[in-house]
This record gives C-alpha cells, sequence and structure tokens, in this order.
C-alpha cells in the first residue's frame, strides 16, 4: 500500500521504518525535504533513515514534502507533534487530504512550563478532533498514540504482545483499515472506544502514562485491558 | 484498625463491608446517620447495610456523623462523590481530620452535560490536591480511584488479580500504610507514581476509562501496566 507520513521526526522514522519492511511504498513528509543532514530531534537525520531503510527498498522510502507525502499516500498517518499537527497538514493541502484515512498517532504534550509535560487535551476537546474539524474531508481515525513509537511497530517485543491498543473515529471502514494495519504491527487486542470524541480518552490518558514512566523509568510500557 | 470512611453510598459500603470482613473496626460517615431508610444511589440503604454487614461483627460496624466518622478513625477513606468531597470532609471537621492519613478513592464526574460525565481533574489541578490543600494537616494518599468498587477490593476475581493499583501522595509513610491495606484487600502490583500532583494521571485516566466501560459494557475491567 501507499503510505504518506505526516511527519519526519523518530515516531516517523520508526513507522515508516517498519512500513517499508512490511513491503509498503513510504513517503515520509517533512518540512523541507532538501535538508537530509539535520538532526530530528530524538530521531537521527533523513540522510541517515534513507540510508538505513530506503536503499534496499527499491526506492519504495523517500523524504518529500508534506504536500507530495499526503498526495502518495492512500493511507495517511499524522506523526508530528500535536501542537504542529494542523499547521503541518494545513501545508500538505485540503486537495491531497481529501477523502483519504488518516491515522493520528501524535499527542499534543507541552513541555515548557516543566517536567512532566502538560497534555493539551481536555474534557472538551483533544487533538484528533481538532484536526477532523479543520479538515472535514479527512477521515480521522485516533489510534497508537498510548505508546512509544518502539511499542507501536512491535508489540510482541513487550510481554510478547499482550496488551491493548485503541481506535476513535466517525468513519467504520476507515477503523476496519486501521485495524488490519495494527494487526500487521502484531496487535491483537484492539478497542474501538467509538466515535472521534471518545479520542479524548486516549489522549487525556497521556497525563497518567507520562507518571508510569516517571515510575517505571522506561518508555517500554503499555496497558492491558484486563476484563 | 480503625477505620472511618467519609461517605456511605455503593463504594463506601463495599469498602466498610470488605474492612470488616478483614477484621477492622469500621464507622461509615454519612450526613445524617439517623436516615438509616433512604436509598443510597447505586447501594441500598444503611439500615440494610448494617443488617447485612454489622450484626455480625460485634459492633464493628457503625453508621454515624462525619464528625464521628473521622473521630472514629486512625486511617480515613474519602469514599463521597467527588463533587462533595471537599464539603463532606469541612463537615467532619479539621480537628477530627488533624494529621491522619486520608485514601482519597473518589473521582470528579459530572454527568450533568451528558454521557460520558466529564471528568473535573486536569492538568492544572485534581481532587486529591484540592482536598491537601482545603486540609493541610490531612495525609491524602490518592488511590484506587482507577477502579470499581467491587474490583476495588476484591481485585482477585478479575483475571486472578493480574493488574495495577496506583498511589499518589506527599508523605512516604502515609502511602506505605495504604500499600499494607491495599495488600491486605489481595492487590499485588501497586506502583507509586510520587507527590500528589501525580493524583492528575489517574484522575485524567478516568476519561479513558469511561470509554473502556462504553467499549466493554462492564465496570468490571481495570488495566495492567505491562513493562
Amino acid at each position: 500500500m501507499k503510505i504518506g507520513i505526516i511527519g519526519s521526526g523518530i515516531v516517523a522514522q520508526t513507522l515508516g521504518t517498519k512500513l517499508v519492511q512490511l513491503g509498503h511504498d513510504v513517503a515520509l513528509g517533512t518540512r523541507d525535504p532538501k535538508k537530509l543532514d539535520d538532526k530530528k530531534g530524538f530521531g537521527g537525520s533523513l540522510g541517515e533513515w534513507l540510508a538505513k531503510v530506503g536503499e534496499k527498498t527499491n526506492g519504495k522510502a523517500n523524504v518529500v514534502s508534506f504536500r507530495d507525502a499526503a498526495a502518495h499516500g492512500e493511507l495517511l498517518i499524522n506523526a508530528t507533534h500535536g501542537q504542529n499537527s494542523v499547521d503541518a497538514l494545513k501545508l500538505a493541502g485540503d486537495d491531497a487530504l481529501a477523502g483519504k484515512v488518516l491515522i493520528d498517532v501524535s499527542n499534543e504534550l507541552d513541555p515548557s512550563k516543566g517536567m512532566p509535560p502538560r497534555v493539551g487535551a481536555s474534557q472538551d476537546s483533544c487533538l484528533a478532533e481538532r484536526i477532523q474539524a479543520a479538515f472535514p474531508k479527512l477521515k480521522v481515525v485516533k489510534s497508537l498514540n498510548t505508546i512509544n513509537c518502539g511499542v507501536m511497530v512491535d508489540p510482541k517485543a513487550l510481554a510478547g504482545g499482550d496488551h491493548s491498543v485503541f481506535v476513535s473515529g466517525n468513519d467504520a471502514p476507515a477503523k476496519a483499515a486501521v485495524g488490519e494495519l495494527l494487526k500487521q504491527f502484531g496487535w491483537t487486542d484492539i478497542l474501538d472506544l467509538g466515535d472521534l470524541s471518545s479520542a479524548r480518552g486516549p489522549e487525556m490518558y497521556m497525563a497518567l502514562w507520562l507518571r508510569l514512566w516517571g515510575a517505571t523509568k522506561t518508555g517500554a510500557i503499555n496497558i492491558k485491558v484486563v476484563r
């Protein structure tokens, strides 16, 4: 499948690598695709990513603009920082996004007032809903935001995969398509929480995740919904 | 141990029953202890509770005022509705509370704008912190708010008890005392999240819990922190 990733940091790179390994044709979208040497936060440079992943894959890994990544993808992933997501998607452009499924894996976290970062989601709205409102023709599905990127793409590496992931969205076929991709990653316990407003749950949960990270001293954690 | 429970609804009754069964001396505090026949929300009347629990226990189960429950307890539990907690504790009185450990198991949930109820906790404060601020001499420990009362007192009835509970508080000996009580209930995975501000995590998690309840159609759920 042709997949366009909006974002180029460690989350985007990790998802991109896994998707290429699964045989998908991945375009990583970034603000300036010519800047292949800049280090990307916790990730390496995009040049390093291409060298690691792209050259073995017959051109099925590329670094392009936000707009070209959106145009490329039959399925899109938002892996930008939550505070920048709507702006990045505006740069991608409404025409390139329209009608497509977008998996929103991002969180709006603000570290400017100290640690742990403040969680932007609230009772009244969350990032996934704001993206949906800004781009009504997108089919936004919230998922994977409750897990760090290493676990996102390799759930079986943590406790054999015996833990849970969530999907929220207004479009049932879109949620089903995301569920298929999650299964390719190795997820087995996929819980449909309901429409996109239900994404306030997993987004607000980040306030607990950040404390669990502090208590366990590792980001390689997740929750299993026991029932 | 002498335990005073502030509150008399189903959570208070369920905790009270379990604590009596464990051999503790329990006073359930309510606004008007003479009203033994009023049905208490999802719980039965306090007369029914006393009949079920009290008469077999040599007087180790009593229904009293908020003030008398607070005065009775070496350890206190806040099991009121979160919206009423500070008011109920004011009725108990600062002198009866001072210096004691209070386990705050409550949540501030507002159903007035529809379902799921709105979660009162936010990035800026949570109920446990507001109680601590109103009663500086209390040693507030947040715990058990992430689980319905049936699971609170009998974790092993759900998946053999293989799931997690949290404690947050500013006083290490108080958290240790609460941990001992949790072990008596059957909890084995007790995670210390840090000081009382860390209770924002489990309180905000209720926004996810409410959606998990909707998705699984049962309140007999919990999360296991997999790491």
